[in-house]
């Protein structure tokens, strides 16, 4: 286990001292790679420089992109976090039980995801993650603030490398998180054009496939499956327009 | 356990986005009662009440006090946090070994220490306590920041006192063997008649798709869209042949 390929991506962080708080406790925890989704603010403003202290690098280091996507490439576990979450069906997890399962593929890139200080993360954001994690707070007052919740995460993350390692699922072939996107993206194309998905619901309805599908962990050679059974499908209703001509 | 009798004390704090941040996580976590020895700022200074957020009673109830005797009056059980010690013979311990120590007697007063932003305590402001906690931190940047430490051993606090409750799917609706199963001989069917499947392969094919769904725990309506998607597709295949009767 190893926390060299997490990366900590931060949606839309709207506050500089916030963004120089989380370098500075990731590289408390050893914690090097800040990925930042359309930045609300200047992470390397004197203010976050100021709160980053001893660990600056990151911020001059962090990736600036432009989409959630973007942010994700090639990582094969993601986790989201989440506050309050309404009509959202996924379990959210204690961060202690989940969080270790982000390191035990210790050679590839994962990614841990924070949403916005004011609204975290929109229903589509979550569903590019596999695992959801809500750190439990009192019910008085639930919302924390976002670089102490980065901060709490991390310090898990750190303390799991510590403990005696968890025992894990075999040693398995997660698919990327590009490879089982571009399966919802040709099932959804499917869908539309054998008229079970229509233009103005689709979104919705794909929501609810991509949460059974993220919670089942895909391995690589399953998503080529599910591909091949769209491709015949798709073969076998345009065959018959071509028989059809 | 309770959290109702712990202090937090801080000695000398100088930062007041530190102690308004400390207001705030305290509330998230349950803990209340805020003790601040000769303070070096202003802890109710606009810029602390802002990063208080909706934990500013914590700030405007918070004690006063010139010396770290009068903080730790009537506690029966005393933690200091300690960054590097330099001779120090006792030995440091993880919070969460150590702080749910603190909880064990619900009814009486307790507290927790933490030092200056800048130069922790003294061993002497040390001697004060009975058992002394270090966040263990990365080699590289050990030096955490105030209201981060605080926010770690509260979450710690806060965690000890829930009895490990993993969360659990909602009171949800499974699909029950039979229901999973008919969706299984109609994908089957379905992917013989368009030719993904062969009839010689097509059990161990099936399996793998098996153990695919087995392992997300169908729910009685994600079964019927699946069913939804299958009768779909026989009908955009099926349309396609009537036509060319």
């Amino acid at each position: 286990m190893g926390l060299a390929g997490l990366r900590i991506v931060l949606m839309e962080p709207a506050g500089q001292i916030n963004v120089g708080s989380i370098a500075r406790v990731m590289k408390n925890f050893g914690l090097h790679q800040l990925v930042l989704v359309n930045p609300q603010c200047d992470p390397r403003s004197p203010e976050a420089l100021m709160m980053a202290v001893h660990a600056k690098e990151i911020l001059e280091s962090a990736q600036l992109v432009a989409t959630l996507p973007e942010a994700l490439h090639e990582c094969v576990r993601v986790i989201a976090t989440a506050g309050r979450v309404s009509s959202w069906e996924t379990p959210l997890e204690n961060p202690r039980t989940a969080l270790p399962w982000l390191l035990e593929e210790p050679e590839k890139p994962v990614a841990l995801i924070f949403g916005r200080e004011d609204r975290g993360l929109s229903n589509e954001e979550l569903n590019y993650a596999q695992r959801f994690v809500r750190i439990p707070t009192s019910e008085n007052y639930q919302s924390l603030n976002l670089a102490t919740a980065v901060g709490i995460c991390c310090y898990e993350l750190a303390q799991s490398t510590q403990t005696t390692e968890t025992p894990t699922l075999a040693p398995n072939n997660l698919a990327p998180w590009d490879v089982v996107e571009a399966y919802y993206q040709q099932l959804e194309s499917l869908l539309l054009k054998i008229g079970y998905l229509y233009p103005h619901t689709a979104a919705s309805r794909m929501e609810k496939f991509r949460q059974l599908y993220n919670r089942t962990h895909l391995q690589i050679g399953e998503v080529a499956m599910l591909r091949g059974i769209l491709r015949q499908v798709e073969w076998a209703v345009n065959q018959s327009n071509y028989e059809n001509l």
